[in-house]
């Protein structure tokens, strides 16, 4: 039997989980919910430890992970969200981060151009190297901070190489080697070797600025996007905001090679609406779905996504999206398309 | 009298710089211009010296530089950009890059709520520091790549008072302390301090892919935006195509404590149509503008911006803008106007 390990997190986490697991439930497929609520800021503030072994332990035992989110007011140093969300990213080694977007329904775009709305892409971020990944976090009579981004040669070509694998139309590979030099250059030179073994896919190649650019003059030239860690941290929130608003992204972290996966939705613990029941389910719906997808649950997994367009299309929506239903309700329509 | 240093630089950079120093010759304020034209791309493929130091010292004898644009795709290496416009910047210490995201016309807008239109807002870079400076860019084994974000004290501290200076309504820090360690806390640490001695202003701060976020979602907010070198190359970039595309963005690298400033379009040298005369000589005048108010032009730099508004109003608009003039024709249209 399949055993999900869920942790909930923090602030809207657990509303919009409560959601997903629902939804899960009601396909009766018999998942198993391993359920870790204890793993928040609250037990970060009161024990100073934010991912115990035994939990680190008892989550990789599991065959995939659904996380609400990790985030709080009360903690906005880097400790806390590095000691759960970046640890097990890089622990369980989850190089990939897939984050599609995809316009669930026209009126939901910010974009004024009607030809232009339709954005359909897939993001794929290197989640293990980069900015976020380095061991030297030193500074000298806190006068100079230094952080260091790092890439490898085996890294790069891995993220590189899982984002061909999605390719339906293209692949554009962003960096920034005009002005970062070591890991640019590895980039592009690791990116081309990749590229001139997938002949039949058309490749180019933007700056990050350029890229976060052309997201908004018109996203529909874009299929897959392959970056580092930080470029597609802010490019898949921006890409995420064009395709309707952060409510309804779903992110996968995977591991290619293990089929281990750690799926989230790419909102935040929005501490300003917890408790209000007006957070919007559909994006941890939807990283249900990919999850289900990565567990071999194919049909189900376009089940649920068929059903989040059908409900979102008829305006069953929660405010962020223009609508009245709460976090509950929100679900329920969706269920109820399925 | 006032000298100019003029670096017309590659692709569309001689087009447009070409209608920006008609527009100040027009003002007849009796400015001599000191033209470079033979740094480009061409002279660094030819002799391998992307800035000599023989034009350095005719730049820095000026009093400003009007620059049109480096790049070129001959040479995608970061050895050439680096060493013209990122050595000016930092030989020069212009440490602060002052980028104005203005909505010239509602027309322009790509967004599709009215409401959220109106971007006017300032995003200010730290120009010197960050992941573009660092001196160590090392490879071992060509299998490793590392490159060094640098956040120093003093750096952060005088970028950030700078931006302090040009806020009218707010001031909001874009930072990613949760997940980039050091510098994530240096900011934060030096924002603090800077914004408790401006109680008058309202000061609030956001996570790098957030801001980017917001930014399509709505621009009306922000006012003063202040961040680092590689988190603002592509926020102002961002924001720029949000007030109407990179044709009409303008910004200045400043040394506010010496007062020497390098004023340049934010689009680059546009390979694909140089030489089409269709380049947009907004983005250019603008910097000319901007150049004008540093060196205590501000009526003549007032009239420039308002023959621009004018002569994108009545639609003297090249083909980006949706216009068919030439740049001779757009640049003509803005000089009718002053
Ligand atoms: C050419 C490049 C190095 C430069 C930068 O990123 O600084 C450009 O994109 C800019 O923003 O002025
Ligand atoms: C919480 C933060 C460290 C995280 C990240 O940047 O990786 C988040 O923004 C994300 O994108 O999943």
């Amino acid at each position: 039997m399949t055993r999900l390990a869920v942790v909930p997190g923090d602030g809207i986490g657990p509303e919009v989980i409560a959601q997903a697991l629902e939804t899960v439930t009601a396909l009766r497929i018999g998942i198993e919910f391993d359920v870790l609520d204890h793993i928040n800021a609250g037990t970060f503030l009161r024990t100073g430890v934010a991912l115990s072994e035994e939990d680190f332990t008892r989550i990789a035992g599991c065959d995939a992970v659904l996380l609400g989110a990790v985030g709080d007011p009360r903690v906005i140093t880097p400790a806390y969200a590095r000691g759960v969300l970046l640890s097990l990213r890089s622990r369980l080694d989850l190089y990939a981060n897939v984050r599609p977007a995809r316009l669930l329904h026209d009126d939901l775009s910010p974009l004024r151009d009607r030809a232009n709305r339709g954005i359909d892409c897939v993001i794929v971020r290197e989640n293990t190297e980069g900015l976020y990944g380095g061991s030297l976090h030193r500074m000298s009579g806190a006068e100079v901070a230094i952080d260091i981004e790092v890439s490898t040669a085996r890294g790069v070509r891995r993220i590189v190489e899982h984002a061909f694998s999605l390719a339906r139309r293209g692949m554009c590979m962003v960096d920034k080697s005009n002005a970062v030099p070591s890991g640019g250059a590895l980039w592009q030179r690791i990116w081309r070797e990749t590229a001139a073994d997938h002949p039949n896919v058309a490749t180019y190649h933007l700056f990050a600025d350029v890229a976060a650019m052309r997201l908004v003059a018109d996203p529909t030239e874009f299929d897959v996007i392959v970056t580092n860690n930080s470029f597609d941290d802010i490019l898949s929130d921006l890409a995420a905001q064009i395709a309707g608003g952060l409510g309804t992204a779903a992110s996968a972290n995977v591991n290619p090679d293990t089929g281990f996966c750690l799926c989230e939705p790419v909102h935040g613990s929005a501490p300003d609406i917890t408790g209000t029941g007006t957070a919007n389910p559909v994006g941890a719906i939807l990283s249900a779905a990919l999850l289900l997808e990565h567990l071999g649950y194919g049909s189900e997994a376009k089940a649920v996504r068929s059903a989040v367009d059908r409900a979102v299309a008829a305006g069953h929506r929660t405010p962020d999206l223009g609508g009245s239903l709460t976090t509950q309700q929100a679900g329920s329509a969706v269920r109820a398309e399925l």
